[in-house]
């Protein structure tokens, strides 16, 4: 299987934390979406311009969330799906709330947006950044405070934790002050440290060049 | 069960078609946005604000996707989740490049803020709903090319085409051109031309004062 992934991108980390916890190995191919000449002819692997991808012997898959539900039936063990339909349905709104309703706005592509077209200060786009995490997370804060024990839905991890922790890294990387979120601070820190993780973090990547 | 929705939000639009197409009753509560006490009263059964929501006796699920898939493991006939894995993964690939790489850009709220805090001009704003549909349809439109039959993944219905229709619905109502994307129109015909599609349709809800 081989990984087109980039360090930074929050949506390549979801699928390298799901690799990483269930143990699969990969052959990493490093995209930088910045540079254009690797942006132009990775669009042959991915109309979209966007990664991850993953290419196995049937073809290319891409969209974090549909490599992860590809690899949980590939390799249901250990599983990111919860048993009870009503704890997965919790899981996996979470799941969805980051990567439809904050990770979209604030991507590459829409920064480039922000600055080139429309002609943002570096401080608007700033604002543009912080106004869509808080928005999304204040409400997930509230959300994980009713059903989260160790990690977002009670003790067993779940493709939830799987999508928080690369927008945690994000927020801390565009300096949003996440101190009114404890809930989601204490998840992070212990997914971090679970020892399957270490492989999958930004600071990890053999393209993490520029951190 | 209980459906918060708003006839124009393509995200309830979703979730009405995955019901309507299992054949699952529900009782629905209308839910506008864009009445300051309605959206006030609505953040204590959905914290994020945004609909849809169900509720069942097990407690309050939110995100479309999220939804779907908890309706899929609850009536799992007729089906929208493909049997091959690899089919699977591309129509699920197809769904959230459509509900993470399109819709966000252009629901109510970004919208909201371009106008409001940035303060866009209407052609400015259009350009950007016009810029977001481009960059989602084209590749799809690439894409379905390769693996599209009747609908989106082949001739079984999925996942994909439920999320597909109520972009396509939203772009027409933004008067995007769709003329490049005959793959794309002809999906949307094959769907909406089911005899059980039809109660899910905007104009069929009884919240569709204002088309």
């Amino acid at each position: 299987m081989r990984l087109f992934t980039y360090f930074r991108s929050t949506a390549s980390y979801r699928v390298r934390l799901a690799l990483a916890y269930k143990g699969i190995s990969y052959i990493p191919h490093y995209i930088n979406l910045r540079i254009d000449e690797q942006n132009n002819d990775y669009k042959e692997t991915n109309q979209f311009g966007l990664v991850p991808t993953i290419k196995t012997d049937q073809g290319t898959i891409f969209q974090s969330l549909a490599i992860i539900e590809y690899l949980e039936k590939l390799h249901p063990t250990p599983t990111l799906w919860l048993e009870d339909h009503f704890k997965q349905a919790q899981a996996m709104s979470i799941a969805q709330a980051i990567c439809c309703d904050v990770h979209p706005l604030n991507n590459l592509r829409v920064l480039k947006y922000l600055s080139g077209t429309l002609g943002l200060s570096d401080e608007q786009k700033n604002a543009w950044y912080h106004h869509w995490v808080h928005e999304g997370f204040k409400p997930l804060e509230e959300q994980l405070k009713g059903v989260s024990g160790k990690f977002c839905v009670g003790d067993q991890l779940s493709v939830a934790d799987i999508c928080l922790i690369p927008q945690v890294y994000n927020a801390n990387r565009f300096g949003v002050d996440l101190s009114t979120y404890p809930t989601i601070k204490r998840i992070n820190e212990s997914v971090l440290t679970q020892d399957w993780a270490s492989v999958a973090v930004p600071e990890a990547q053999a393209d993490a060049t520029s951190l």
